[in-house]
């Protein structure tokens, strides 16, 4: 059996700090102790506590860094990777004109390994052990990033993108072949290791009815799997959507009339959506994945957060990076986005609710809050350690690094949160395992 | 004569972006030579051209690099370098919370030092060789900064902040003592060096009408002194100057009356202004900084550039970082939420425009087109070099650093512009001469 100790300062959540005071809902361990035994996490708490039972172990000291759960993404595209930050367009401009050709390579396995290896790297790289991933409508691009992740033990959910319109037609796919594909995917991958599926429909303009039809049929087949896809990003694609589904009283409508709608869809972005969609969201138990970097960077509209997260209809949400329309990997750089979008509303988002959203609300987003998300004892042993002072700018911003309360530490990550990128990350674990070390910091 | 002769790829403007295209506006040479006398650019031209006169010298090649005139800063509070990235705040809320205390640490001449030899560094670091900086209502702010630039031989504007009412005590200082020490500064400090002088009320919020006839005495007296200041950043501010001022038209119009907006004023923001103010900026010459990163972080609202870049009444406008309300020293990161801001508002902001922004349309906004911003012969060699493949991820994006030719260096610095920060600087060069170096680079 084997067994890691880990020492730090740790931060998680027990409940939902848009719900709950800090206190009620932040716990943080100044000085904390993380027991993890074949990946899975067999011990938390108070080092003086806990240190007597390990006090002949060797125990991996991070005393001056603050120890989150891996962080978890909740919408992104990985063939979108090399074309990260493509200049001028809004979104089905920006499609068509950079999206659409870089995705037709992914036809290749082996260019589509090579991404898919980048790709995972640099989630580590950024602290992110879980992800839910779109590909391209080719299985082979579906296939490389499984075992890549499995290679790598992550948590990964992805699936194969389903297009048969408005799409080039080196993008098209017939819509019973990919009914096919997908299904003989879900029975490979879903529940393999830690690989878990999404049915994954691009979006309503890319889909003929047809198509959605035996999405529906395959998540009737397969309830446990996922739905993903997008959802009200962009004005335009909205308008688009009603003139291509006049039958559809909204746009999530068009999901509903496909009972594509469930505790274990994944909708991102829903920008432009009503007060009733957001309570037909609530009610269906189904999850937004609010995207910062992408929203700003397409121009796409400020996320309604304090709304999807009132206690009305609360809905499930989760932080995004989108990459290729997102532009960054870093999820310390989608919270500052993130802070910035409820600011121009007028609004706030303190640096608790920012890693919750990152964190145990993304796993909750998933249904997977049993499994990750936080330290809680049973879980997997996925987690980042944070260097608050990753830079000259962050050292001088935060003097002493460790925090003593709850209070300390809210301003300090906040700085880290605002100031922060990849270089704050000092090291990733997958299931226990280091998986990424920063070897500058 | 101390001679250095740069080889690498170098781009400048000859023209504004904004009004001319691209190839009418835009200096590239893909193998470019700057030569170096003393500090000043003494010849700049293709490589092919000019390498048989220098062939016996000894060059600095920086081949794969991209080589840019030093970024201008044309607005930044260094005392505030230390409270950057605090949390949940608009503007006058966090003046009070955060601001006014760090302000009042100033008065120690020995903290001011340590402060202001950290924040010219950080310029450096991130590739900023001038910047317009306000400092504290104390004088030995002012005495400390003027000195540490001196030293580092840059090219550097500020004054001592004026505050007589609506600040606590410990920052408010007697009108006739501010114009008194102000006037002492001006006449030590203005033209030193490559040092220049700011006559710089903090806003209108901040002064009594005699401290800004006082100001104005000030200007009248030092007609080639620069004012600079805040304006119509956010809307309680505008509210409460209103309130304050109800005699004036609108809040451009108390600069007015006082005979503070001439084309040596610089004024920071401008998110709230209507057209006629716009009008009357462009009548005076004045210029505005526009303050990316602020804007979004204090939840300011979205600078309206295209119409302060329209033909009708052309603006000069500058970029800068405005920390600590801006969340960057990096004038990429600054672009890169300058882009995002323009494109919620529908419109883009080519990396030419941007970087035009951040030296030639900054020089252009402080008179100083004749000294800095661009490569002609006889101005004063501020310099950065670039690395546009300075993390795994922007070598993935671009994985041939050089451009050939101008479309695809419009493609690449964009990615550069987005993903960058301090880690894209590879050096920074000061009149001349080596001012940073980055190590892991």
């Amino acid at each position: 059996m084997s067994t890691q100790i880990i020492r730090g300062s740790f931060l998680d959540f027990v409940e939902d700090p848009f719900h709950k005071s800090d206190s009620d809902s932040v716990r943080y361990l100044p000085d904390g102790l993380l027991v993890i035994e074949d990946g899975k996490i067999t011990a938390f708490g108070a080092y003086e506590t806990l240190q007597e039972k390990y006090a002949d172990s060797e125990i991996i000291n991070y005393s001056d860094k603050l120890i989150t759960p891996g962080l978890i993404d909740l919408h992104v595209h990985y063939p979108q990777t090399e074309m990260i930050a493509a200049y001028g367009e809004q979104l089905l401009q920006w499609l068509e004109k950079y999206t659409f050709p870089t995705e037709a390579k992914f036809k290749d396995p082996e260019y589509a390994r090579t991404i898919a290896a980048f790709f995972l790297d640099e989630l580590l790289r950024n602290g992110t052990t879980t992800a839910v991933v779109l590909t391209t409508i080719f299985p082979q691009s579906v296939e490389v990033l499984f075992e890549e992740a499995r290679d790598r033990r992550m948590r990964l959910i992805a699936g194969q993108v389903l297009m048969t319109r408005n799409a080039p037609d080196f993008l098209i796919n017939d819509a019973q072949t990919a009914y096919a594909q997908t299904r003989e995917q879900i029975q490979k991958w879903h529940g393999l290791d830690r690989l878990l599926y999404a049915i994954t429909p691009r979006f309503a303009i890319t889909s003929t009815p047809k198509e959605l039809t035996l999405a529906g049929k395959l998540k009737a087949e397969f309830p446990d799997v996922y739905v993903h896809t997008h959802l009200a990003e962009n004005v335009q694609e909205v308008q688009f959507t009603a003139e291509l589904f006049p039958e559809s009283k909204d746009y999530l409508n068009v999901y509903e009339q496909f009972d594509l709608v469930s505790d274990r869809s994944i909708f991102a972005h829903c920008i432009q959506l009503d007060d009733s969609a957001f309570q037909r969201l609530s009610d269906a138990g189904a999850a937004i994945a609010f995207c910062p970097t992408s929203n700003l960077f397409l121009g796409s509209g400020l996320f309604k957060l304090d709304q999807a997260k009132s206690t009305n209809y609360p809905i499930k949400v989760g932080l995004a990076t989108d990459v290729g329309g997102g532009t960054s990997f870093s999820q310390l750089k989608t919270m500052s986005d993130a802070y910035k979008i409820m600011q121009l509303q007028g609004k706030s988002l303190s640096v608790f609710q920012a890693f919750y959203l990152a964190t145990l609300g993304a796993a909750k987003a998933l249904s997977l809050e049993d499994k990750i998300g936080s330290f809680e004892v049973g879980k997997e042993a996925d987690f980042v350690v944070l260097d608050l002072q990753a830079t000259p700018l962050m050292k001088l911003r935060n003097p002493h690094a460790k925090s003593e309360n709850l209070a300390e530490l809210a301003e300090k990550a906040f700085a880290m949160m605002i100031l922060g990128d990849e270089r704050t990350v000092q090291a990733t674990y997958v299931a226990g395992k280091l998986a990424y070390e920063n070897s500058i910091g």
